[in-house]
């Protein structure tokens, strides 16, 4: 059977399912990313698993997002972090050493491996003929010990490029003309393979910048074929060893096909506030800006920068305009300096901000309200920038230098210039902010500040027990309503104890207090209605309540992600077989649970007495083998724990 | 008779009092320094002055410490500064453009002139035989309207500098001499002024680094004389026809003496948690170090940063250690760029964060608790960092560059190499971030984002009036329970409604409920101690509790700065003649005010009853001439407003 790359990746790294679109798969892991907003909590699993070292080929580290030291908690998440590369066998990339998504695809992407990352952007290394995606962090923490990667397998949507991009249209434009296309639920479910003559004519990073985006596609990765640019970026590494040729078997099929012809794109742009919301520059030119944002993974290469540096050298933004430059690695930012990019910038009035995620992540560069920003970054959903009321549109770099000049929205095109040419800088490279961890961990601590606790011992469910109704929602309740984001919040990431204190404090500000009480006899149960705990996939949102002593969840339904962080914390989440049932169940009501062991083990429903009333209520587990194990356990943690022994 | 330099200056400004020590003088102002952290409050001040233009040669308007765009309010401040600028014709220093005191010096530093600004480090600016002094933002104010700078005749101490400094000793390393010998309050109510054959050693920025640091010393000004380093410095700005030769008069004399030998001095560093905590750097040699951070309006100048540079390059600092390069100003950034210097660093793995103040006063860069910070900056205040418990190391950049190799406090003069020779850069000027205010101003409209609102008008105090004293506190009440400063608060410094609503709020939770619905009736009373609003000199601490209709306060006595405040603004500030009487008065007592107004013109005591008690409390005032017409007026505001009709 002939099989296109994704396929061949997935067949390559299949250990158990079968690749048949919809059917669960588990997937062997080559390679691991964490950055440093979801890193800690994925060391403090690994520290509350007891692993020695993680059985990965490569797991790395970054700290790229967390760069603002405003106080003690950023400094010490880094050395933290610092720390548990080096006992844990995990490479550390330093603040300062840029993006993860391109400092990992200089430092360590190989074709023809898989790679998992807490990281919605992992995605990008698909650049690299690699099966690259994003995951919660404990998945990612799993996959560090060796365990598989599940997941359902995706139908895979072949894209033809043909032709070549014309002068002052890039990478940015193919992706935004997917956008356009598909819209930001056309990649669900699908692995996005690119493939065609179109590709001759795209750098590896040019491939980065479609494969970053294919997250705002939803798609679950981006796949590229491993072939002579492949090879140009591994050689500019000094890894040329490394690459090895992965296309398509000749006649391979898709599940689904499009095709670009590239000679046919123009500059494109995402007005606010979507980024499948893409109109032609040429619709939107005029309209004033305030700010013009270079940087981020979305356009992270050498050639992103230097095509606008050529672009305004010799001349001056226009007056007041913030021109905002964040290079995305410290390898690219020394590339810029020494071929006089950035005395081009700087002369012509940019701002040169630390190599990092910075304003594409809401840390710092927020907009002044109600200004249009310009930005190569990715996304522009409302608020992402920082400022609630903002006007955030996405597009090339081309087109945010031309617009910088103007201080209004140019296309390119219209400017009086010969299209730059940018020839590839000589290589330099050295690995001075990526620490290699000792072969030897014996005697490494890990350095925790007083903002990070370890990660507390649970214990598993009992057989048999009788626990209040503390608290019942109606439906849709959201995981911001169970433990908020922002800054407020999120700063207590690695400290459980600290961060339970927020928990469902929207819907009931007695909820912390009561919770801590009960958890003394054996803790609490929540009920709810339909799609219970839909929207962020934060794992705070099981464990903090955990913490407290949630022991059962019982609803109409879930929200697929939050039901699966539920059993990672060995929290047993039932349903209402009869949803009316739901009635039956005030506020306060004791459950009277017998059996359960044998119940979870079983398939079957069971009923729940509500003590008091002889009535009952009849219920469902819907787990998996795997899941049963690991809620028996008592949580992954657990799980994994036994298993080491 | 004889002058020295600031005699000299004085004698050039005077437009009121007597040169002599203690006598209150009044000083013509030449030129303003505002930056956006006080800035925004003197822009709605003079928009509440009704000014047109502002009457100084020069007034700039920099924006260099609040540069992290976490959301809109300090975008929104920028641009609302630049439509100021130009509307009151100021020039305006946009973000990424610099720190205030070393851009001020390449653009406007001029010998012979005073500068007035609204920053405790304004005195750097002294390197340029001028009289700089940092004042409250309001005083700044009223000298941009043309009013006079009134201050007590410091004392001239007179330092002779003789020698040369020996190799790996600089500029830091002088100041931190003065400080280790007369500590934070040696400079108190002085000028210090620096002359002698050690001058011709050191250049106009080597004399910004001890000028800058004459605030650590708490003196009012520090001044050099103008010779050929200045006409060296303004030559490299293409200024050299503004330099004029400003020396001390032959045979002048000082006040106090004091002499350092510059070829005795080795490299000092300042230990936490005080500028004047001053050792031998090889008295703290090895003790470990986290961070080294280069940077601030302390070292601002190419050499400062050019050292540093050379004394890494070709090699790499300690794992873990953050090198943070805090370039102070564009210019000096691009030359070096241009000079190899930024690519020395990136090289030996240093972080590269914008230009602008930074961690210097806390806006990142904090450090991680209990790890040790080597800094060029300033200050080492507990906390200042952002750390609270943070241990901040302040030094030359040649100590910090030699411990960031090592990962420990080092001596340079360890290491294994000549003290590296740096040549001057090569002249490159433009002013791309400046805007020069238009001639023009009429129909420029202030750009105000929905954080920034007028200051409201107030009304002048009544002639009698029966008022409640809302609250009565005890001595050393501070300004910060007064109005808090911190990142809650102090974001909505350009907002008078919602600052207020923050105001005693330690003291007394009712306090603003209370208080606006007293405004109505005509407003309330504060009643203290001694040493009533000691700390900060916050104005907002003034300004806040006057818009909830504060109108008198009554106490033992006063914290000098704040005092001046409640004058400012228009609030009448009573001293008990008999601090007995204090006990007199309860909580919630209303106080009997009557002929008001003669008795503020009168310097006599008077009497206040204590309504429905039969009893009386003496008090008085203490006001001059000036205070009194202010205080008649209804405050500054509606007095320079009087003045302008």
């Amino acid at each position: 059977m002939q099989l296109n790359v994704a396929e061949k990746l997935i067949q390559d790294h299949l250990v158990s399912g079968e690749m048949k679109t919809g059917e669960t798969i588990g997937l062997n892991i080559d390679q691991t990313l964490t950055q440093d907003a979801t890193g800690t909590l994925v060391m403090l699993e690994l520290e509350a698993m007891e692993i020695d070292k993680v059985s990965t080929e490569v797991s790395a580290q970054y700290v790229d997002h967390n760069l603002i030291q405003g106080d003690y908690r950023n400094p010490d998440d880094h050395n933290f972090l610092r720390s548990a590369s080096n006992k844990f066998g995990i490479h550390y990339s330093q603040p300062g050493n840029g993006v993860s998504h391109p400092v990992h695809m200089q430092e360590f992407a190989k074709p023809g491996k898989t790679l998992l990352g807490s990281d919605s952007h992992t995605c990008a290394n698909g650049a690299m003929g690699m099966l690259a995606m994003g995951a919660g962090g404990i998945d990612v923490t799993l996959a560090m010990t060796g365990e598989p990667y599940y997941v359902d397998m995706p139908k895979v949507m072949g894209v033809e490029l043909t032709g070549r991009l014309p002068e002052w249209v890039s990478a940015k434009d193919v992706i935004l003309e997917m956008l356009r296309r598909h819209s930001v639920k056309g990649g669900v479910g699908r692995i996005i393979e690119y493939y065609g003559d179109g590709l001759d004519d795209l750098s590896a990073m040019d491939r980065h910048v479609i494969a970053n985006m294919g997250a705002e596609l939803g798609a679950t990765a981006s796949v590229f074929p491993s072939d002579e640019a492949v090879k140009k970026f591994l050689k500019s590494q000094d890894r040329e060893d490394e690459w090895y040729e992965l296309k398509a078997d000749e006649g391979a099929e898709y599940d689904e096909y499009d095709q670009i012809n590239l000679s046919e794109l123009e500059p494109l742009i995402a007005k606010p506030t979507s980024p499948d919301n893409v109109v032609p520059v040429s619709e939107v030119a005029g309209d004033e800006i305030y700010q013009s944002y270079i940087g981020s993974s979305a356009n992270p290469g050498y050639h992103d920068f230097a095509i606008a540096s050529e672009i305004v050298k010799g001349s001056v933004i226009a007056p007041g305009t913030s021109f905002d430059i964040n290079p995305t690695s410290r390898q690219m930012l020394q590339h810029l300096v020494e071929n006089g990019h950035i005395a081009n910038f700087l002369s012509a009035g940019a701002r040169l901000h630390q190599a990092g995620c910075n304003g594409c992540i809401g840390m710092g560069q927020a907009p002044a309200t109600g200004h249009n920003s310009l930005r190569t970054t990715p996304r522009n959903f409302p608020g992402r920038s920082g400022t609630v009321e903002d006007s955030v549109f996405l597009c090339s770099p081309e087109t945010a230098a031309a617009s910088a000049l103007a201080g209004e929205i140019t296309d390119p095109r219209t400017l009086d210039m010969d299209y730059p040419e940018i020839p590839d800088p000589a290589p330099k490279i050295d690995h001075f902010l990526m620490e290699a961890p000792p072969e030897d961990n014996s005697g490494i601590e890990l350095d925790k500040g007083p903002n990070i606790t370890a990660i507390p011992e649970f214990d598993a469910i009992q057989d048999s027990f009788d626990l209040p109704v503390l608290l019942k929602v109606g439906d849709n309740l959201s995981t911001d309503e169970i433990l908020a984001g922002g800054s407020r919040v999120l700063p207590f990431r690695s400290n459980i104890h600290e961060i339970s204190e927020f928990t469902f404090e929207r819907v009931d500000e007695t909820y912390t207090d009561d919770a801590k009480e009960l958890k003394e006899k054996g803790g609490h149960i929540v009920v709810g209605g339909y799609n219970y705990a839909q929207g962020s996939s934060r794992e705070h949102a099981a464990l903090a309540p955990r913490y407290l002593g949630l022991r059962v969840v019982l609803v109409k339904d879930y929200a697929r992600i939050h039901r699966q962080n539920l059993i990672n914390f060995g929290i047993l989440p039932l349903t209402f077989v009869n949803d009316d049932e739901y009635k039956l169940i005030e506020q306060g009501a004791v459950l009277e649970f017998r059996n359960t062991h044998d119940n979870i083990r079983s398939d079957e429903t069971f009923e729940v007495e509500i003590k008091g009333t002889g009535q009952t209520v009849e219920v469902r587990h819907d787990l998996n083998d795997r899941h049963k194990e690991i809620l028996l356990a008592g949580g992954i943690i657990n799980w994994v724990k036994e298993k080491q022994k």
